[in-house]
């Protein structure tokens, strides 16, 4: 087990027990011999899911299956094991998902394999070892209301260092509606219209077309919002279940659908944080905002450009104010950009405009700034626009080279 | 200085004297102590020159001087300091620049300064120390028609650990026409239509609009074919002086171009993999060809991806045949595949098929190549057109972030 990142969250949070939501966890021994490694929850009938995947060309099986179970619109559960991503795999893939999911429908009255979603996530190219998944999820899987939230986001973890988990709690037509999210990702990570493995549960009550249209929208200010190596994975998958057991039925418009979505983007925010909190090395936090840009998709490549950025993540792993490879960051996207206003800052502190340096510059601030574990970066593009975004990354260490070029063995 | 890359070349070509051309360095303590780190080259009256600049947008203030004196037609010297480079330095930065151009030209009979190429890299947002420089050009920088490539190329350095130079000798119409190249880069490198640094002589003779041809033609094949770490320079330049001293007028069509073309081509293909080989931290020379793409731009395009992806270099820095990160880059850049047709292969072992593992793969095999210094990869994206592309880049290791982490300092 790696050590916990530096970054992890200092507490966690008390998990609410969301209505409707059975789940389990076994270590079935297919990667991982002393944890749990393989989960599934099961969701009551009525429940409505939303979800958006990995945009990749070479999305793995449980991805391709996962689709399908979204469009037939009668997903309500889930299996995931860890330590296999079940890519680039084949027909025999394939099969093993679908084998995946029926094993888990045989136990559970009522529930069709066409009803289970599925997910894995860990090597590239290596087939499952079906014998020891299926009898597992037979036999070791227990279902139980009692929901231990944070069991099921240690067992779908690869090289994570610690669960991440995430909850709401609102009110609503004096209803508790209550959100349990959780989360994995550690490497591998610039999500594409979706993340590494994310699930939110809700028993709010709402249309599915609504939902969908919600976690569009949210994905695109949390998961879509981070990165921590640029590099984007085959098997990002984020779910969303509502099992519509709690609070008056929200519709589109109104002060419902607000609170729905802000709780809803609070949960999400907030494990995609954890995911680059938990970047593989990360030694420091760093929060990009843009401003200025023609329009927030600029914003979000410029920030983007600067978050991925080798030159950048190393000199503030070294805690070193080399502002201009952010300069450099900006000039090689060839978004637009008002030189001679563009504004630099680090820390709150400005320290160069489109002219240089500003009078007075005193880099031991920013170095102080730098020399903790929270770390901003503001660029203003001068003007081009109104358009802004807001990415979150991590550094780029030593440690993350001696998790990547030493992974399978 | 750092220790010499362990992919440096083994040998330096014995360089050619190029007809027509003087040059000098010196130790100007600008930046670096006790190295050259000022250099000069004046080319006689009657050279044309041609170049290539970087795209960013955040070029530095030496870029946008160069680009002028090659609009004018009559660039035929050039001036370059090394470690500082010169950007986002507003007018204090443009007015540094043209004193640079215009100290060489009081000190050489008949130079304009609207003839000086200008060349700075290094730190990025700092000004030249410009006393400093200026006196070094007026007093220690003597013009010889001795021409000492290796000594040029040193002093363009900064955190090469090699200097880079390449020739080409070829035969036109019973004369003997000679190339002589020279490069500088280490990080920073995704070329964009440019290089860092490099400059190439020749004495041949034809005229300015083919040398431009030819030299963007070349560029896409050599330095717009290599990254170290996807970061792009503020300062790429790349030029090419032809004296016309040697040899027949080159025409656009016909044997003589071609065998000039061909001559620059090796010349430029050997410095650009000279820049990969001293890429920082590098410990292993990766040769990505990808071919069966829609076309040419969507093959570099994913080629670029494997040769960019964090965990694909780390992975072959550890010497782990973990082909699946290649699937996962082939699949984030959206071109497109034909899935069930795509190949990997590394060392010439075709190791998967769109239906995975091809059957009797020997892991050990793939093992062996990747222990060695020389790393191919071939992808075949199946079909969906005879587009090809090859990009060289070298492998992610601890070294890099050793120097990026404490690059000022």
């Amino acid at each position: 087990m790696l050590k916990t990142s530096p970054l992890a969250p200092k507490t966690v949070p008390t998990m609410p027990q969301v209505k409707g939501v059975r789940m389990a966890t076994t270590a079935s021994g297919e990667r991982y011999k002393s944890r749990g490694d393989l989960s599934a929850v099961v969701c009551d009938a009525g429940t409505i899911a939303a979800g958006v995947f990995t945009q990749s060309s070479t999305a793995g099986a449980p991805v391709l299956w996962s689709r399908e179970v979204l469009s037939n619109g009668a997903g309500r559960a889930m299996v995931v094991n860890a330590g296999n991503a079940n890519v680039f795999t084949g027909c025999q893939g394939k099969n093993d998902v679908r084998s995946m999911a029926a094993k888990l429908a045989e136990k559970v009255t009522g529930l069709e394999k066409e009803q289970v979603f599925v997910s894995s996530t860990g090597v590239i190219g290596e087939y499952l070892d079906m014998a020891c998944l299926e009898q597992a999820i037979a036999q070791d899987l227990h279902l139980s209301e009692q929901q231990d939230w944070l069991a099921l986001a240690n067992a779908i973890g690869t090289t994570d260092t610690y669960p991440k988990v995430a909850r709401a709690i609102i009110e609503l037509g004096g209803e508790v509606i209550h959100f349990a999210g959780l989360a994995k990702g550690s490497g591998m990570i610039e999500p594409n219209m979706a993340t590494m493995l994310a699930y939110v549960f809700t028993d709010a009550k709402l249309s599915q077309a609504l939902l969908q249209t919600c976690l569009l929208d949210v994905t695109q200010r949390s998961f879509n919002a981070i990165t921590v190596d640029s590099d984007t994975s085959t098997s990002d998958t984020c779910l969303l279940f509502a099992t519509c057991l709690s609070g008056p039925m929200i519709e589109a418009v109104g002060s419902d659908y607000a609170a729905f979505a802000a709780a809803l983007e609070e949960v999400m925010r907030d494990l995609a944080q954890q995911i680059v909190r938990d970047g593989e090395g990360a030694s420091k936090f760093i929060t990009v905002h843009v401003c200025g840009a023609k329009n927030d998709e600029s914003a979000q490549a410029v920030a983007k450009s600067i978050a991925n950025s080798p030159l950048v993540k190393t000199a503030i792993a070294g805690g070193d104010a080399n502002w201009g490879r952010i300069v450099m960051a900006v000039g090689k996207t060839n978004e637009p950009v008002v030189l001679h206003k563009l504004t630099i800052s680090m820390g709150s502190v400005l320290i160069a405009t489109g002219d240089g340096l500003v009078d007075g510059y005193d880099e031991s601030l920013v170095a102080q700034h730098l020399a903790g574990q929270d770390i901003t970066i503001d660029v203003d593009l001068g003007g081009a626009g109104a358009g802004e975004a807001t990415v979150w990354t991590c550094d780029l260490t030593h440690g993350y080279i001696d998790i990547n070029a030493d992974y399978r063995s």
